[in-house]
């Protein structure tokens, strides 16, 4: 299986051109498609970017690869010289890349679209989709088969919905917000009043906003708060099945990988990563640039810049350190043994 | 953004009384919404339960504010004293509720709904539903967009499911259960049978039961029995992207919340909390109001009342302490170097 | 409630027969149904396969039990004798197995189909399905409610696809893979380039590819691969809320349970089993016949037939040893101290 199927071809040495390389061998080489060393077929383009992958060369079945300089490669393939082969694979993905499915522009018959909904030029709407009352869509933006979209949400400009995504009443997104099948957003909040052992249902009637340039895997799911807001500041990306509840506000560039939860209230300062299946406990503070670990359990504030992981996670060096720590602590048990052995010798021998 | 939108408005006046509190300023503020206090603007009501907010009120935009007795508060906004200025919160949030989202009454012309299904009255259908034979849907119940209702699947009273919720054929449904977006009841339980190296699927013919009042995140999974039932208690709460295995039995009044997971055949009792992620191995129980803390990863039975925390998950005290200990290894390591040393200059000196 | 409905029922000795048994007491009793001892209302069959089951036969309302030989029954009971009651329950399972949710052959009038799909023989396209240009689906299978089948994705023959499953554009299924609903395959890997603390999207043309025999739980994601494919190989079991991110590759025959997280580009050996919420980082190696215990967060290769468990993740005899020790860490702290007291003493008494 090739990435390219049907897609486009482009002559060697375009490709070169393209990543500011140089080819040895023949530049009119087609190339379909790209693939990793072991799975590349004939009419295929790869790359060595790690020596430890060079011996692939040997057996590759790619008709090209980009090579840094000093590599040698065998005859048959053809090479692209480029200092950082890496950088210039995924420049040449880009050319390769068939962009955002399809969604048409328009109103697709089997869509189920509230009169006083306002779209905007441009706009795609896919088959089964709902768009409720005063929801308003901006320029340019695909809402994919299956979609929801509630009451009085609002979409900003060239926004991509894949299918099956839920906006609930009410929530905001930016312009370019890309968001995968089957997440949700705006569900309510898990908030409820204890009372004599029964749980009373807290209104959640606050909101979720999403600014611009965010993408949200799919699967995921982010709260809307129980009043003000859920928000996700510009440019953040958040991976599939990933847990955002109520009230959390999560600032600029963050990443948060699969699965990570954050619960209620908790504030994420800009830059911030966190690992698969990381975990932070509510109302709690993490600043600027701060990196937590995958499966790391956050139950305090995290200082900017730190590293933290483990359950409770702490700074990772610590944590580490522990860790080795752990380690050896069954041979010291036998060493404070020993110690003690000694000691009752010596208190028998000088009573 | 304020929660309000085009919504209600209340005088300063009828919101104190709602509350049980007394106005101090204008009782003729217009209050349009409520937020917290550093996103409040003009017009809305915030309040102040935890000491550490009231520098808050030097800047906030809010018109008004909930306040315990001898808190002081600038003149430029209004203030509502009570002696709990939280729970006058939620209960101004109970004004502001705009209630479940609205599905009217019928069914929606693009729903497919089997001509045997019976629909009790009152009953609403989305556009896109699809319900199939034999299913019963209760008096007041209402089906949100896309949702599907499997065969002979029973729904009771005034049940609300959010968009894109499935349930299963022959699932049950309690009274004034509540599910949200993409939620899936009744996939199959995870039954194989390895047989020389390969898995043979075991049926999963049994059903999930729901009992009433149960609320439901978004794209949670509850698992359907192998036989017999999985089973959710009258009341329990469950949050976003938890799984129930198979035959899982949780009583009244749980809470269980987001991305928490529960093996299969595992027994719990009336009250009992998981945290945020925590795990439960297969054919375990759970005592009555036990706690399993966020991350727990549970191996063995926790008794009623206890209190477990990380993995494998242990009482929680004995949990912390074990991890202040750990703390103190390195150094414990560097004591008990010192000790060694010190023996071995004395059997140097004392040979 | 019973797991049997209006459905099948057989007389006892046509479940002895079918199960390899003999039957004692009458043969001709009706069975309608199958549950756990506790549970078995009359006309059910029930089965001990674990002594410890045994005092249910005392209160069991189940018609019929399926017992070892030499273990003593009530006479209200019909037994079937049989060395493996476990087995025999599994076998008498598939009598009352109703087999998947029918969805009918021929595509339904709300579907929507592009004109150049191409569709196999006996193929059942469910209400609100969207399957777009180029894709093709195989003879017999069969695709639910809701569903999504991408531009140019191929499905193989006999698949099944449960309400609401997504299959990406050029995503590729083999024969008889059955998916639960709510699954996403082919969602774009988590791909970025931080630039000066801009992320910037690599495109993602890879695709997912899935083997025979292969069944995917509810609301599970597949990324597709960067470029090349995200494999998952022959008769792997994959459960709930499972995450496989791109470029992954899965070997035949693994079981990965509900939550599990798998980072990018790990490869999984044959016959693999992953606990619950166990998460591997990326770019891993797990060799073949390997087990990671649920929760088990690995950073390291695993070797071909090791058990591994905790955080991070190491030989699973050697983590139950450290957490040993770690019980056993404020008692040592004691004996050390108490060790340091007494070289105090003498140091003070032999200065």
């Amino acid at each position: 299986l090739s990435s390219a199927g049907g897609g486009p071809s482009y002559r060697l040495a375009e490709i070169a051109t393209h990543v500011g390389g140089s080819v040895e061998g023949s530049p009119d080489v087609s190339i379909r498609g790209v693939a990793g060393i072991e799975e590349a077929v004939e009419g295929q383009l790869t790359f060595v970017a790690n020596p430890k992958y060079r011996g692939g060369l040997a057996t590759t079945k790619a008709s090209a690869v980009l090579l840094a300089p000093g590599v040698d490669c065998p005859e048959r393939i053809a090479v692209v010289r480029t200092a950082d082969p890496y950088a210039a694979m995924m420049r040449t993905l880009l050319l390769f890349d068939p962009g955002l499915p399809e969604i048409p522009a328009g109103v697709h018959p089997t869509a189920v679209v509230a009169p006083d909904a306002r779209l905007g030029d441009d706009v795609g709407i896919g088959p089964h989709v709902v768009v409720e009352a005063a929801a308003v869509i901006g320029r340019g933006s695909r809402i994919g088969a299956g979609g929801y979209v509630g009451q009085g949400a609002r979409l900003g400009e060239a926004c991509h919905l894949y299918p099956r995504v839920y906006v609930g009443r009410q929530c905001v997104l930016g312009s370019r917000v890309v968001i995968h099948a089957g997440t949700v957003i705006g569900s309510d909040g898990f908030g409820y009043a204890p009372i004599e052992g029964h749980f009373h249902k807290i209104p959640q009637i606050g909101i979720v906003e999403i600014a611009d340039d965010v993408e949200i895997g799919a699967n995921a799911c982010i709260d809307r708060a129980t009043f003000g807001k859920t928000s996700i500041g510009r440019g953040t990306k958040i991976d599939n099945l990933v847990q955002i509840a109520h009230n959390v506000a999560i600032a600029e560039n963050c990443a948060l990988a699969a699965q990570a939860g954050v619960a209620g209230s908790v504030r994420i300062g800009t830059g911030v990563r966190l690992g698969g299946q990381a975990g932070l406990a509510g109302h709690l503070q993490v600043g600027d640039f701060a990196n937590v670990a995958a499966q790391g359990g956050v139950i305090g504030n995290v200082p900017s810049g730190a590293t933290v992981s483990g359950y409770p996670a702490r700074p990772h060096r610590e944590a580490m350190r522990a860790e080795a720590a752990l380690r050896k602590l069954p041979e010291l048990l036998r060493r404070v043994r020993a110690l003690e052995r000694e000691r009752d010798r010596n208190e028998e021998s000088n009573p």
